[in-house]
């Protein structure tokens, strides 16, 4: 048997290990790592949440009727950094949710948490952002929530944005239909976003020019639609966990081995001291319609 | 004049001189107050978030196409209280805004930030009292995501819940449809939740059987509808800001003068010595889909 080929059973045995044993939540206190997107947040799902409430596919937006909805909360610090701020992100992000599974984003609702002592100028700003991006990704902020807490039990704003799109009748997607022989498609270069607040939180003792890549993706994935339509497995908006973590809630959904050549992954040069090694290290992460701000 | 054609004439002139200048967002912070559901969270709303949004009616759940949506988040504290717990009230306050907004409840979805070293069995309680009033309101939850913040960062958890629902063809309610001569009916003892959550918290000297009164309205919305159908105005699930707060909001946005008489209010005894003066002290609180926790 040759090299590849045995590496390749040997991947597919271990997923099928897994797969088989499922996961059981047996910690006894939640700790940073189960918000992280590697095993332990997926113990914490997989174990814990989806059993609980019935899930099974974990994809990102789920159907009512001919509805997509998918909600995600946005925690992220600093909330302004090079390329973008939480207000964005937390529109681009549950407007992704929705095109990557499938989705015209057609409206959001939005809740925020705000933390006593917040400078009004920065939430004024936060405010115009989150307008704008709407504006720009062609969805209605339909309606929300605001809630005060005591100071220090918030990092200044969380948000938590819901979105709500009509299934698009040219998908036919699923994280669980990807076959052998299938071709992996990155559009564009990862890291960017996660190097941008590593280095705006001052992580590195570095300073690089890397900006979030935050927008709405609306617009490419209405044109693979057009061009590709059914012959398109699964769509994912690469966040927490990066693109490895795609790659295995991919290959655990669908029971296939994926082949990762690093040289054929698109990492920008200024990144690359800090995004090239992360990406891969991490597991999956989700449960049905989660997605990360970072 | 008779004095009571005075009082009238009088409070309508307020309302008038409230609509006609509009609300100001000048604050240089934000403090407790703009949570609190009186007018600096009024204010917030009118004088910032809506216009930024280009929001204009202040109803519980937005309506697009056929399907309502609403969203809320949940940040009361203590999580657990007589009568209920963060979870419970997560699930049955988005439900109710679908029901008051004449919409069949459907599906939720549930974003969780969780604190760092929550211990896993509050968590675990969390979840199954979530499944559980999920089932007893007849909605599917569909799914969530899960975000963890630094010890501190938060007041063990927040819970955002987003309801889907099917608009229901017999309901036309409107805060701005109540009519000169409309009756109010109040469902039930006012000031249970807020008064069970105050006394857990130990904000009172004293101790009293008071439990919070949390539950899905939908099967009374559903009779109500079956009985009175388009002759109903307006339904609202009193929350924060009390059922003051909701005759505030239906006064200012029908342009109508609310009489509520004192006697006629049903204050549970237990509950006299704390929310009998409480819940017509405070203004309106909402902005289209707001619904409050305590």
């Amino acid at each position: 048997m040759p090299v590849e080929q045995r590496t390749k059973d040997h991947v597919l045995g271990l997923i099928e290990r897994v797969q088989a044993k499922g996961l059981r939540f047996r910690d006894e206190q939640i700790t940073m790592a189960h918000g992280a997107g590697g095993k332990a947040t997926l113990t914490l799902i997989e174990g814990l949440l989806a059993p609980a409430f019935g899930l099974t596919e974990l994809a990102d937006a789920a159907v009512v009727g001919d509805v997509a909805v998918t909600t995600d909360s946005f925690v992220v610090k600093p909330i302004r950094f090079p390329g973008g701020s939480i207000g964005e992100l937390a529109v681009n992000g549950t407007v992704n949710d929705l095109a990557v599974g499938g989705a015209r984003p057609l409206a959001l609702t939005l809740s925020l948490i705000l933390e006593e002592g917040l400078p009004a100028d920065d939430l004024r700003a936060e405010v115009e952002a989150i307008a704008a991006a709407a504006v720009a990704a062609g969805v209605t902020i339909v309606g929300g929530d605001t809630k005060v807490v005591e100071r220090g039990r918030c990092d200044s704003m969380y948000v938590t944005t819901t979105g709500v799109g009509r299934v698009d009748p040219r998908a036919q997607l699923s994280p669980g239909s990807a076959r052998p022989g299938d071709l992996i498609l990155v559009s564009g270069p990862i890291g960017e976003h996660g190097t941008a607040i590593m280095l705006a939180r001052g992580e590195f003792e570095l300073e690089a020019p890397v900006e979030s890549d935050t927008r709405s993706l609306w617009p490419a994935v209405d044109v693979l639609l057009e061009a590709a339509g059914p012959s398109l497995r699964c769509l994912r908006d690469a966040t927490r966990g990066g693109v490895a973590s795609v790659l295995n809630e991919i290959a655990r959904a669908s029971g296939v081995a994926v082949t990762v050549r690093e040289t054929d992954v698109p990492v920008p040069a200024a990144g690359t001291g800090t995004s090239q090694s992360d990406p891969f290290r991490k597991g999956p992460c989700r449960w049905p319609t989660s997605r990360s701000s970072c």
